[in-house]
């Protein structure tokens, strides 16, 4: 086994058996190397790969308070390995947008009523109904709206796996806006379409706010020639 | 920026832009520490990163041919990040259930019937049947049978979530067997529910697939004892 993994391990494990929790610092690089008995450098190894796992983040202070924190960001790692997998074609955009039909389509039959979520999004709808928005940043607060629904229906791993699908396509869906034959068009549509969501999640009807969203987004896609595989 | 993730930059960028494709190999160390000017240590951490997420193989080979890979496995990260999550108990295993039950049930609705991962599901029935089969190999080919139904389904993202999921509470499940009464009658029941399963998906009825393997896994979970979030 390479020595990196040898520290990965024990990490792991410490968490597992509740010696090691969130927001709390990882013994120094030095005292890790003599307890496993590895090179500082494959400690240093072993902390970049926590970080891209989003259970790490280091050079957290200065001092003696300086050091590597225990952190719990599962979005970090969905995302960078969705870009990245994106990237070599291996990861079908079609099937990207699949997944996001079905994620998207259960949260908003399953959203909490009671959610603070839910107030993110009204107030993401007030701001794209500005009409001197750019394109790039009514996408952004697009996406958020989308995310916001998902984080409303509570469940973590589900939003978290929507967020990462989102940004790890966000560049395609930006450059998608050429295809476009009249953006503003399409940017009244979809905000009259968002409104419609948001208004049968808030009235109770969440079979309807599930054909609207499926429809909202397939229609996106479909206008702007994204590769899909839907239907 | 920390160094490291310059070279994790100019990775992703090689790819994206198709001059570095997977099956190939990445220049030797110096020759990219050079290049972007960094220390050949922090080329070696952006390989262990690219490693942890299943986009790097190194050590490959040796002598000329040695070297780091470019592969495409994106399920590296996910089940990595899914287990070390799942062990901060930020990621709740109901959650992880419920998301589990989203993925399944889709996958049995949108089985392409010509795939050959039904033939796997097939195979690993009789594998089930065998009575002399001990309680831990069961659940190994339970969990195979599991992702071969979602693999039939062709969607690369939820196929590969689904065994990440899988894999990382792979444990967990294990462990859980110790809350059943009686083993060999729960095993007697999950292989004629297997059955079920898959003769609604070759008999081309993918709505009752849905609700059996539903119900099979709502089940188990319930009979287990598993903190669920379901229903």
């Amino acid at each position: 086994m390479k020595a990196y993994r040898t520290v990965l391990g024990w990490v792991e494990q410490e968490i597992t058996e509740g010696r090691l929790h969130i927001g709390e610092r990882l013994p120094p690089e030095r005292s890790i190397a003599q307890r496993l008995n590895v090179s500082r450098t494959s400690v240093r190894e072993a902390i970049r790969v926590l970080e891209a796992m989003g259970m790490a983040r280091s050079g957290v202070g200065s001092g003696p308070d300086a050091g590597t924190l225990i952190t719990a960001d599962p979005s970090t790692p969905f995302t960078s390995a969705m870009r990245l997998h994106f990237a070599t074609s291996h990861l079908p955009a079609g099937d990207i947008v699949q997944t996001r039909l079905l994620l998207e389509a259960w949260a908003v039959e399953h959203i909490d009523a009671a959610s603070p979520f839910l107030d993110s999004a009204r107030v993401l709808l007030v701001a794209m109904d500005d009409p001197a928005l750019e394109a790039e940043r009514f996408l952004e607060l697009d996406a958020e709206f989308h995310v916001a629904l998902a984080q409303a229906a509570g469940n973590v791993l589900i939003s978290t796996m929507m967020g990462s699908l989102r940004d790890a396509i966000g560049q395609y869906t930006l450059d998608m806006i050429s295809n476009l034959s009249d953006w503003g068009a399409t940017a009244a549509r979809l905000r009259s379409e968002h409104h419609a969501i948001l208004g049968a999640v808030l009235t109770g009807n969440p079979s309807e706010a599930s054909r609207l969203v499926t429809a909202h987004i397939e229609g996106y896609y479909r206008e702007a020639g994204f590769p899909s595989r839907v239907g």
